[in-house]
């Protein structure tokens, strides 16, 4: 194959922000396939604020990136070179390809995905990670009942969109926090949510207490700091609180903010539990009939917020950290 | 009845430890029952981390003790007058007498006991509500499995001693951690405590390291803080933590310190619960039955540090937040 991939490498771990020395950018030949192998040529690259988190040292969830690695980024392509028995030249995928043009595959956690079903980017966004973090995360760690008050924090991002979405569905009420009066008048006037706060503009406490006259139920957490410490003042009791991620800490210099108001579970007989959508590996495709199901129907609106060129990705990644993104940022190569 | 009832009364709602200024001691006649009441000579009151809370103002799990109002506490004696058909002269009764020589009392959430199954003080620590505490938290909002690693704070207070030594009934590995080296001791020795740590001459979060090396399964917390932070760092998979009690941070005077270290529940899929005791009302019989049945067979020891004198309250009351009492400790009056 005459082909040239290119491919950002992790060159450093960032101290905060990731800066342009924190990646190396290299081009090198692709390499044919071998027996049990197949080559993707990458069309769309998620951005995921999770993704700022394996660029850390240290024990969590998933191994970091190890220094000089390919940045580690699920992505969708199509099959362009294969020599394994399950997929084929012309195929279109989901996997763990990375931040590249090309990515040699051994099959291992590729999946096929159905373009006439949904546009590509979808399979990474409400049909992707963030969709199943969004269903398992409210049904399952958040326990929803119908009837709920819901409060999603990061209301306007990828998990947001479709936790919040998924919560009208079950009736519940839905208030959305999120930066900026555009996201949040598109929130309440697009998706259907009850209310939504915009953070940078509003008191998040007393708006809270406004809007869940009730108290929350259920509090989608993906940003922690302040946010998270607002919502544990208006708790109901027997409220959960999922903990999904904390984009306002992944990139503070300082150390992580915790929940100061946290004896709120204790006064309320609240709960707070985390959650890594991996675990619930086993039932995706339960997820993703239900999830395409709504989007089929009109009841599930997924929007993409799609960036142009792989030698955008390192001021496109940082997108999410400045809330610059609405709905699922993803990287057209 | 020519009797003199002493009562301390809240002056005034403390900033940060409570000193003699926020009480007010006063002596009345002991009033006569009438219709449906009667009267306790009160012999054993509870001194309990909790009622610092109850001296804020503020939403709560309960309602504040009012400026004026004879200070809230669980306690037992006798009855010594009657003019309930419920309770006769000699009864030994269980309720919320508060911090007095006598009270006249209803009936509303007064139970008998019996001094031939267990001395009087123990109905206000092992079979009372700091052994209800321990029972429902452990079990229930801990959801304690056989062969758990069980962490817990506080571990020579009166729920501490009573969730370690129901932890080992229920073959678990127990850690207590405990402010000295006599109380860890003891643990040890007597209560049969796997390991402990003394925190005031420990790295907490090494010891926690050594003492379990496959990660926490649950954490009963009764202190917050650091202590807090440190079992965050040492969760097992899918470990919970029951928020029970943050004696530590009860009198601070700076804002309350959240667990920074939180987001260890998403890396491990662990969950940080509130609990009141009050909620397992209907079952304390349950509890009682069994603690008791425990005692009975040698299986569970029971620990009373009594101090005499209702006038000692006001600096009795503080020995709880300096660490000074080991197993429940009790005012005699």
């Amino acid at each position: 194959m005459n082909l040239v991939n290119r491919r950002y490498h992790l060159a450093a771990r960032p101290v905060g922000l990731p800066t342009s020395s924190d990646w190396r950018l290299d081009s090198v030949p692709v390499e044919e396939p071998r027996d049990g192998q197949f080559v993707v040529e990458v069309q769309y690259i998620s951005l995921d604020p999770a993704m700022r988190g394996w660029m850390n040292e240290g024990k969590s969830y998933i191994a970091p990136v190890g220094i000089g690695e390919v940045m580690r980024a699920a992505a969708v392509g199509c099959v362009i070179a294969s020599r394994h028995t399950g997929f084929a030249v012309g195929d279109q995928v989901s996997g763990t390809f990375g931040v590249q043009d090309y990515a040699l595959s051994d099959g291992k956690g590729v999946v096929k995905v159905n373009p006439k079903l949904a546009p590509l980017p979808v399979y990474l966004g409400t049909l992707g990670m963030p969709g199943m973090t969004a269903y398992f995360g409210l049904l399952e760690v958040g326990e929803l009942r119908n009837g709920d008050t819901v409060v999603v924090s990061a209301a306007a991002g990828a998990v947001g969109t479709v936790v919040g979405q998924i919560a009208k569905i079950r009736e519940c009420r839905v208030v959305g926090i999120a930066g900026g009066a555009d996201k949040c008048a598109w929130l309440v006037k697009e998706l259907g949510f009850d209310a939504a706060i915009d953070y940078k503009a509003q008191d998040v406490k007393k708006a809270l207490r406004e809007h869940c006259p009730k108290g929350i139920d259920v509090y989608f957490d993906n940003v922690g700091g302040d946010i998270l410490d607002s919502a544990l003042t208006q708790l109901a009791r027997g409220a959960r609180i999922v903990i999904c991620g904390a984009i306002s800490q992944y990139n503070s210099t300082t150390p992580v903010k915790g929940p100061a108001n946290y004896l709120s579970l204790l006064v309320n007989r609240a709960s707070m539990k985390g959650m890594v959508v991996f675990d619930y590996a086993a039932r995706y495709t339960e997820a993703v009939r239900e999830l395409g199901g709504w989007l089929a129907a009109g009841r599930l609106k997924s929007r993409e917020h799609i960036v142009t060129g792989l030698e955008t990705f390192p001021e496109a990644l940082l997108m999410l950290f400045r809330g610059e993104n609405t709905g699922k940022l993803v990287l057209k190569v």
